[in-house]
């Protein structure tokens, strides 16, 4: 239609060229004057027409629907929405008297955690809902409900040129990481993960220009890479995947003082041969020896970004926050406070880069809550509209480690004096006969008597189903709001980046069929 | 910089038609053509410059920054949420198998729900920070920390000529819409609040040709109203506050069939001389009796939108889904579950509304949680990752009305008979045992039943801190995004609303000083 009319313009400007032309020079300029008008109107007016079309498009698109180039998806393991609450309490409460965490403002939505075998998720089947975009049974790593391989984010990326790494406190072979860069039936196939996320990896996406899969791996979880053989594995066998790392190209490091010496990828961090020490425990000792998450998602995301800038590809980092989950599977709140104080740190310094690196996009969530905490707990039938985060402060050490410093349970002076040590005074001698009624591992005896002091319940030692919340900031961060499925939140980080996971799948189960 | 391009444009047009307008009828046809291009041109860039400018500016408001003309604030009380997740999960289990409640898609943020004196708040001081945008004590109604009334909201809408109305499951002097009407120092002061939501509210706002204050009260608590000497009267004098509504103007209404007749406002609904009926309690002869939240929800917008389009004025409707609360306090997870699909019910009663009056804003949150609810515990100290929806959904009453019927809680015989008539069949030795050890009432005592059964926990019979859940939809709703403080929450409507708060407490305190 526009072309019709821009023709119908032409012809009448030609027919004006004829009729007046040499009457009258003042005529003549109005008419071609007129005539150039209108040609230049016309082109005007679709010139408006299509330049309000794509502003419509980019305008809408300035937050939500412009994609971004890097997406960093954090993960908390265990972190509820009641776990956020308590943190900012403990801040509040303090000499700062700070009343919002990094997150906090970035709130956009909750994801539903349900697997497709329990309304109560566990890690593995809560983490492939994410790298998978599917919903699988508990206990699934990157296999789907008929214990077929499925595609991961990650997996994805790398196919794509993208430069990807995994980050956790946990082991690296632990079910969140696992689920993006393995596919086994079951969780506590570790050795077999190990072996997956360096050789299989390789195998399936490594090129000609680049042998390796996954750029970079950082976590704990030594035990899982070591042969047999040596002090610490947990391997079945022989195999010894460092080795094989190595040969790869991998730089292997083991401690905060290698790490802070790698300027390039690929790296292989292993900072423990199972999990990394909680942030409640860590001593001088252990700070040169582990680095915190903050720590390792900074060291991270300067390597990433290099090779990412180098190579002019956009990256995917996955950064868990695993340990926030054992301590509210052990009940114990000040360790819980102190994870998801780290994890609000390492969101922090993921905001700040972003500040600087407008085209990534962060989201940050969870896989289920565990613990089911909550703030506020009667106390022998007594309710009152008060908690003592002063008792949580004072303590010290995880219950985990206290415990395991008590020779003998049933000792009152023993226990009360190491209690006492740890910043839980004046133990009275109700409170250790609870204690002596509470079901064993005694650190939820000693759970049981901090959290009376505090007045912080909770109602399992297992996971909830609970929805859990989303974060988010950065291009289409929008796109997070409101409630969601787990499994949504991975399809969204696909579509962003452009990731196709059913071709991945077809590729992942043509090699492991072979 | 613009118009100087135009002037130099008409220069260099004069130039031309001076220099060549008889020498060539072609050339001086391309110059005129040229000169007419350029003008247009130079017009068309400033017009696309302009149009860009307010494409941007307009693209970026269309649903943050345009203001809405009505407010309906919907405030479940002690819905905290898990509450919401679960009631989800007993959808999601049952033949509809639907994942998605009318609230889900509408999650934008979280409410910090921490009073002045106490990080557990009360419903006096959750409302009135909502109502009065401050942070106050616990008990305290309209009030500030130091006990002086403080505007509030329905003031200030009421004073702006604006239609209000209030909603509630609870008697309308109970804490939260008290908050919005009414301004004591304690909220046990119930007979006092009724008293001012009818007189004072008409003495200090009422206009010489509308002599009442709000438009529209509805909900329980007749008892606040009658006289001492009425039946069932819980006033300590003679005052008839019915009569004084009616005297004022309003309408009276005491049950559903009544409120079916009533065509416009003002109206005074009083449905129950106490609390309404739990939504689980509910047989034909009460539902005849008493709307339920959704038709007082359906009632009040259609009257007060009658009365807005009449008047040409904005309105603000405060409606409380109050009884999650009680259930909550209760640990009665099968009452809490049927309150919440109730409050979402009338929530989506809201958004049909909001489609067809897309000028109105619907802001939905909770004062706090109550119950610290959770969806899986420990039973026997065995963690499962498993709950039972079905024994819930068994249960027909309210464990407060199945308490009712038992007579001797120490008879197993009919402790097991009238607890397996309401939907808890075969009680075991085990659990009558476990059901003479919890503290009374003794409807904890079934709740312990149910809750052992479904493995369901609570940790507390009171509040617990746990952020709040914020809904929105409609013009604004994004000023709604991220945590934020329960009094940001009353300060964001009445900036949408243009309300002044601090001079409607100066008019009050003069008011209530004389």
């Amino acid at each position: 239609m526009y072309s019709d009319e821009l023709d119908h313009s032409d012809h009448h400007h030609r027919d004006g060229s004829n009729s007046g032309m040499t009457s009258s020079p003042k005529r003549s300029f109005l008419i071609y004057w007129l005539i150039g008008s209108v040609t230049i109107l016309v082109l005007s007016i679709i010139l408006n027409i299509v330049l309000i079309g794509l502003q419509f498009k980019s305008g809408s698109s300035v937050d939500t629907t412009q994609k971004p180039r890097n997406i960093i998806f954090m993960i908390g393991d265990g972190f509820g929405p009641a776990a956020q609450s308590f943190a900012r309490y403990m801040m509040k409460n303090s000499a700062s008297k700070i009343t919002t965490l990094a997150l906090d403002k970035y709130l956009v939505g909750s994801s539903k955690t349900y697997s497709s075998s329990s309304d109560v998720t566990d890690s593995a089947a809560g983490a492939t809902a994410f790298s998978c975009a599917q919903k699988t049974y508990n206990n699934a790593i990157g296999v789907d409900k008929n214990k077929k391989p499925c595609g991961t984010l990650l997996e994805a990326a790398i196919k794509k040129g993208m430069v990807t790494g995994l980050v956790a406190t946990n082991p690296v072979t632990d079910a969140t990481p696992a689920a993006f860069s393995a596919h086994v039936d079951h969780r506590n196939k570790q050795d077999t993960i190990a072996f997956q996320q360096i050789k299989q990896l390789s195998d399936i996406f490594g090129t000609s220009t680049k042998k390796y899969g996954v750029d970079l791996l950082m976590g704990g979880g030594r035990a899982y890479f070591l042969p047999k053989e040596s002090d610490g594995s947990q391997r079945k066998d022989s195999t010894d995947v460092i080795s094989t790392a190595k040969d790869l190209g991998y730089q292997y490091v083991e401690n905060r003082n290698e790490l802070s010496k790698i300027e390039k990828l690929p790296i292989l961090g292993l900072f423990a041969l199972e999990e990394m020490k909680y942030n409640i425990d860590r001593d001088d000792e252990e700070i040169e020896k582990e680095p915190t998450l903050t720590e390792m998602t900074k060291k991270a995301l300067q390597l990433i970004t290099k090779e990412s800038t180098e190579k002019n590809r956009g990256f995917f980092l996955m950064v868990e926050g695993s340990r926030i989950d054992h301590c509210a599977h052990a009940n114990d709140i000040s360790c819980q406070w102190q994870e998801v104080t780290e994890y609000n740190e390492a969101f922090q310094y993921v905001m700040d880069y972003i500040k600087e690196n407008p085209d990534t996009l962060v989201v940050s969530t969870a896989d289920h809550e565990t613990g089911g905490v909550t703030i506020n707990r009667d106390v022998d039938y007594v309710n009152q509209y008060i908690f003592y985060t002063e008792k949580i402060r004072a303590v010290t050490k995880s219950t985990e480690y206290i415990a395991s410093k008590i020779t003998n349970t049933t000792d009152f002076a023993q226990v009360a004096s190491i209690l006492n040590t740890y910043g839980i005074p004046d133990l009275t001698m109700d409170e250790f006969n609870i204690m002596q009624t509470i079901r064993t591992p005694f650190l939820f005896a000693i759970d049981e008597v901090i959290n009376r002091r505090a007045r912080i319940g909770f109602t399992t030692r297992g996971h909830t189903a609970v929805d859990v919340n989303v974060y988010s900031y950065g291009p289409s961060s929008t796109l997070f709001n409101g409630n969601q499925e787990n499994t949504d939140i991975g399809q969204k980080i696909a579509t962003l980046l452009g990731l196709d996971l059913n071709s991945i799948t077809e590729q992942v189960n043509t090699y492991m069929n072979k």
